[in-house]
């Protein structure tokens, strides 16, 4: 992954650091860089056109995470307003690969890059395929109907 | 609430202070306590027979917390061995009342009290009664079944 | 405390529910809620004129939490934006008490209610007074300067 | 990495899954196994024969997490007691790296694995050496004094 993010395919999201995710020594405690990129994912989300939540309550689908890993930069401190960068890295409809930048606002100095991966699961937390409505959001294209396959993935036949 | 608890009632948790749980001013921050008195409920509920996870998931009743309350004394600090010691302190079949104190396990020093209230409520977050199997470890006295209702309980009739 | 903040003296700051602060219950967790308190708090520094950051690192002084309750109205639920109402409730150069509304935005919704008390403090984290220059923004008035006591506080002399 | 981890070179801390750790997926939040990753650290100190606090407030030295990643196998549920096996994957008196496994104890299966690097680093967070009284917990050898390098590592001259 490059460090810098191109293309018009990230959303940003801003944080304001809180005194709670601070640690004893002045910086911003590890694990909530996983939360910040929560919010840059839910952000995501929503700039593409839908809200997480419903995907969960509605349709009863989830993106379970599957893997998580952050490269801590430069730290980040109480009252630092900062810029959770989510970018799309790969979709299918089984398996979402989101990846992030987190700047400081001031000055755009990178804090921190990462990324995650999430299985798309069922209500009874059971690998499954992403719901047909949420294929354009992720840049799936829309899975042909029974008996509306093109001659090359047909099943061969006699 | 008198700063000692006496009686038989209580119930310890040890827990180890996270690094996690600091903030920059080098000691726990503040809404971790609550954390702690949660660890005490549930080990309150251990000690008394029964697990609170299966009060949910077997019997889709929940304690909903309604009140909370702490007055912190001395702070706790990063690899402190704490005892968080709780006690029932007022239970109806709708209303239950816990109370805690956080103590320092090395030298018995007071760091915290506090105080949390919970409303039984059922599945869909309704005030509810508490599910008649857990009236025991309450100190519940049993409720009388239909029809066998004292006289001095029944709707009066002329 | 009124359920109602009247008059001019509260600020209101925005929060967005994080996944990360539900939990199995599919509401908030309670101790989140003293987070929320702390970014009113913060809130309510900035739109007075100054960072609470810099009470800290520049005049070593602290605000040291020694009481917070909270009541629990309605649940908040992921993805509801929120609006956390500061007001400060008293203050000497001693202690500083605020209290707090959460309210869901789309709808006013009261959420929870509650109430913190901090203790000022040196770099030690023992009591000191507030310092000099954050007087006004705690509505405190200046203290005389020695020498100029009134003649009813001079110390008593023969 | 295997996922199995061999060798005596693991230390095992027992965990109970606290309710504030879960979401509403029913199921442990993402972030909270970097703090078991941290207990796990905490732990493996302990068990080497010092204390990480030490480090930091006697030695006023610092590690600070470079990278985390972690892979999710198994959701973890409340009440769950879990294992973190933490074990030094590599040391040099600059850079520590660890790596763990989180087991339900219950049956042994694994949830998660993951790996943290830690730079040294001084009280203003610039990198240095690891102090060398803890170097033989990380089972470096001891630096050779001023005036005692071997021929070969002696700077060139003419």
């Amino acid at each position: 992954m490059s460090e810098q993010m191109d293309g018009n395919d990230f959303v940003d999201a801003v944080v304001n650091v809180r005194y709670a995710e601070t640690d004893q020594m002045g910086i911003v405690y590890y694990a909530n860089y996983l939360v910040w990129f929560e919010v840059g994912r839910v952000a995501w989300c929503k700039a593409k056109g839908f809200h997480y939540a419903d995907m969960e309550s509605k349709d009863r689908h989830y993106l379970m995470v599957a893997e998580a890993s952050c490269r801590y930069k430069t730290p980040a401190h109480f009252e630092d307003e900062i810029v959770v960068r989510t970018a799309l890295a790969k979709a299918t409809d089984r398996v979402i690969r989101y990846r992030y930048e987190i700047r400081r606002e001031r000055d755009g100095q990178l804090l921190a890059t990462g990324e995650t991966a999430h299985v798309v699961a069922d209500c009874n937390h059971r690998p499954a395929r992403l719901p047909d409505r949420y294929r354009k959001y992720f840049s799936l294209q829309c899975r042909p109907k029974a008996g509306t396959l093109p001659d090359s993935h047909r099943p061969a036949s006699t």
